[in-house]
């Protein structure tokens, strides 16, 4: 029993670093996001260079498997966990790259400005933090209620991604010489519905070690 | 001896099927662009159905990941060289979801027409497909040189997509009524960039298997 237990403590440590991870993707939306609101080029950089904390937690993370895994040698649900673990953290380290690229576009917007409607770009980035925060339970308790949540979310995503995408397109066509500032927010609105797709395969993954097989939760 | 002979051979069949999801891939990528190039919709929507082979073959190459895992109870290179192949046929997959992408605004394009200069998009996809062949070589035979170049060629991508970033928008100014047409350009151009990101990962994993350690070839 004792080799059970520490085998469970370093599990426990993988979640740990896997919870850590997930509080900095959602720092990096946040963050990206205030910069965006508020014109703040100064916040966006710090999103940028802050990004190197996650991917190095990442690195730490894929050689912690890696040693457990030749260490322990887990086999079947321990295993399933573990390879889950290693596919969640790359998905995590890809959300917070979206945090960065929102503050690029940030930079680039600058200080234009536009009067096009785009208050439900907010929404999204929410729903997608709430769902970064269900998707990593759903895994970590084996929850899959949770996991379904997450698809369900998603679709929510979706549906304002689609909206929005049409109302910029057609102010655009109005305001030609808003382009430079109207792509950009055409790329944040991808990059947002990008996020809850990612978000989504963290629910898969947390599907998977439950169920032992893969849903396609984007369906 | 007997035992690491059947492990070997095991390997193999892995590497195997990693091809065959990389050739998928990059015709989906062929058939795609190609499929734009003519503005065939039908050939757009068979790239679209085909995506489930793809979808098909990364859960069945996670399945035998997980099954050779369980059974061998890998370690060093042959467990980083098990967790490269996880992780890349990942990647794969991705890369033929842009051929998807590809082939959605392909539809959304329809018979529309632009006099937009975009002949840098084919060089794009041509190198991106020369990226995946060598990514996956390098992979495959462990040579650090070939993953180099892929992160070479990647920044030849970065440069065609920044100056035809530039080159859509400015004829978006002027040509406010090609809105739709010009959105989709600009996700195209997009999608290709992503792509050869993706393929830098490759490269990337396959630097970490024979070196020990994570590069960044996109730096």
């Amino acid at each position: 029993m004792v080799v059970r237990e520490n085998f469970d403590n370093k599990l426990q440590e993988l979640e740990e670093k896997m919870k850590a991870m997930s509080n900095l993707a959602i720092s990096s939306l946040e963050m990206s996001f205030e910069a965006f609101k508020t014109k703040d080029v100064e916040l966006a950089l710090k999103v940028i260079e802050e990004d190197e904390v996650v991917d190095d937690l990442e690195i730490e993370i894929n050689h912690f498997i890696i040693w457990l895994m030749a260490k322990e040698q887990p086999v079947a649900r321990d295993l399933r966990r573990i390879i889950g673990a290693l596919k969640i953290s790359s998905e995590i380290e890809r959300i917070a790259d979206f945090g960065v690229n929102i503050a690029k576009s940030t930079i680039k917007i600058g200080n234009s400005n536009s009067l096009v409607e785009i208050t439900s770009l907010e929404k999204m980035k929410d729903i997608s933090i709430t769902m970064l925060q269900k998707g990593l339970l759903s895994f970590l308790n084996g929850d899959i209620t949770i996991a379904k949540e997450v698809g369900e979310l998603d679709d929510e995503v979706d549906k304002y991604s689609g909206e929005l995408y049409k109302t910029i397109t057609s102010y655009l066509k109005e305001h030609p010489e808003e382009t430079d500032h109207l792509v950009q927010l055409l790329l944040i609105n991808r990059y947002l519905e990008r996020t809850a797709d990612h978000i989504t395969n963290i629910a898969e993954s947390a599907a998977y070690l439950i169920k032992g097989q893969m849903y396609d939760l984007n369906s």
